[in-house]
């Protein structure tokens, strides 16, 4: 794999730095932030100058790693692990690292734990690598059936990013884009803007610019006309959370989308590492919504007014698909259709 | 009825003069502009200083006054008709109201073609304003069965901005809304942003705030949500053009709240004045979509870069939503269900 060569997050346990690219800057600037505590990786979760399931993941093992440098007593722990899983409620990425963490730690000696914290958190984030390789893997036949079918370019939507910005590695849904790009699959990308944060606009945009993937920007409702005109052969999106029976949680967005594929017939695949499945939910029911502050949706990007001051405002971040809407998830493991049957098949392991 | 006491045009013959309110600078300023040719007339609907199909139907019909004021001639009709015709080419009330127009001075002497055709413009804009009351007392009985089943507030979802600013009186979307309002039946509005041009945040919010309904702005994605969420009892929304079969032409995203209200079981209506029926397309297929400037996804509302510079764009502003999608259209002759039958029905004179 050549491109693309994004780096979010990067850490280092012989100099204990952890420095992660703020994406709240992007498109206009790639600021390196050093992350000095526990505190600043939470905030930096918090204000999504780190944001996508996996990414979510690592920098909070990191902050774990972070704060048993500082205090590696049970209490410490607990305090530490009880701040990071706060900042962000949806992506179940969050809770699992903390967890492998802990799980890694927690039976070791105090003056131990720091140093086991961080090297758990170094797998964590060479599994995520590996796993976004295999996911670009398994999802590149897909590419490649609709490429030889006489699609070109193949026409892929994606929403918000799931992208290299989003991960440690080639991101989820853009994973099987970049490989097929690199293995010269004629590929054309129409990048949903992703209201009210613009992570399509900001970092999607972005990161395909810069592996030279060609794309286009649309605003959010577009994506339904498009498939409507048959312009998009394939949807890929990743996700915060998948429910044992494959719902799937993603950003605000992601519903409409899978209701317009199915509406005309285009194809639609949600690309997730294992961890960012909760096999605690049977389904989609009881997914923690986030809602964020009413000023993403009251003022622009540029902190302008949209609306008349004092109006009242729901923003809620991510919506819950149904898995009868989805063709099919696309894991480290492969493809399945979704479904409670499948997805225990494929992880014979979660079953109790 | 009281509210609302929004006049987005207004027109005398006797001294000659056009005024509107410039949209663009809502929610911030309510700012007259006045129209003093055609030429300016055309600019007001080409930057959407005047938008929504009636208004910009109305405009058209006193732009073309203002013309024959100038030239009466057979050529000077036909110049203003074509340059305010290309003005925006979605919306058939522009072509009704210019036809209109056309008919009622061609065969009169040039001499007294511009006062006659004033008077024409005029009578658009009564009608207007009979239709829009028309419109809510017939969709007022949609909202108060479901206040009688118990809905309090009644939850109505809106796209865009079909309200009085888009019209000569009450809105179209809006009207029922506004009626319900009067009676003291306790609505609750979900406003739709509108991407990219805002126009729910900068234009239905404005108006629902200064007839004090109550509502609550969300992003366009968040109406499916809260429609699984079982949050909205009923879609209302505009068109600006309408097939013969009930295929409705509307603001880019009313397909995908159709395709949600679909899987969700809310029931979805269309209001619009029969002037917006375009009687020449059997069906949506060959509706002609507007494509606006990339600036307007490329740049926030206060002119800051959203997206990278350069990324490629396409903006198409609206959609066709497929009237099988549809619960029905309210028109000022009543409701229907959407079908060429149910609408040749209700307008037997236009049937050939």
């Amino acid at each position: 794999m050549k491109t693309p060569d994004i780096q979010p997050l990067r850490a280092s346990l012989a100099s204990r730095t952890v420095e992660i690219a703020d994406q709240t800057r992007l498109p206009g600037e790639w600021k390196i932030v050093s992350l000095a505590s526990v505190g600043e990786a939470a905030h930096a979760i918090r204000t999504m100058q780190v944001r996508g399931a996996p990414l979510i993941g690592a920098t909070a093992a990191y902050g774990l790693a972070l704060a048993l440098h500082v205090d590696p007593s049970d209490s410490g722990l607990r305090r530490a692990y009880a701040l990071l899983l706060a900042t962000r409620p949806t992506a179940v990425n969050l809770r699992w690292a903390l967890d492998r963490v802990v799980k890694a730690v927690s039976s070791l000696a105090a003056a131990s734990r720091a140093d086991a914290a961080w090297r758990e958190a170094d797998a964590i984030a060479e599994e995520d690598v590996k796993t976004n390789l295999a996911i670009g893997h398994h999802g590149v036949a897909l590419i490649e059936r609709l490429a030889a079918d006489g699609h070109n370019p193949v026409q892929i939507l994606t929403h918000c990013n799931a992208g290299a910005l989003a991960t440690l590695g080639w991101g989820t849904a853009t994973a099987p884009i970049y490989v097929a790009h690199d293995s010269n699959v004629a590929v054309h990308v129409w990048v949903s803007e992703t209201r009210p944060r613009m992570q399509g606009a900001r970092l999607t945009a972005w990161e395909l610019r810069a592996s030279k993937v060609p794309h286009t920007l649309i605003v959010d409702a577009a994506g339904a006309l498009l498939m409507q005109q048959g312009r998009v052969d394939l949807i890929l999106v990743g996700a915060d959370r998948v429910a044992a029976n494959g719902d799937v949680c993603n950003k605000i967005g992601t519903y409409e989308k899978a209701l317009a594929a199915q509406d005309n017939g285009v194809p639609m695949y949600v690309a997730v590492p294992s961890s960012t499945i909760d096999w605690t939910l049977a389904d989609g029911s009881r997914m923690p919504i986030e809602e964020r502050d009413s000023g993403e949706i009251l003022h622009d990007v540029g902190g302008e007014v949209i609306a008349p001051a004092g109006t009242p405002v729901l923003n809620p971040a991510f919506d819950v698909t149904p898995a009868r809407l989805l063709t099919g998830l696309i894991t480290e493991r492969g493809i399945c259709r979704p479904s409670a049957e499948n997805l225990a098949e494929m992880f014979p392991e979660q079953q109790a």
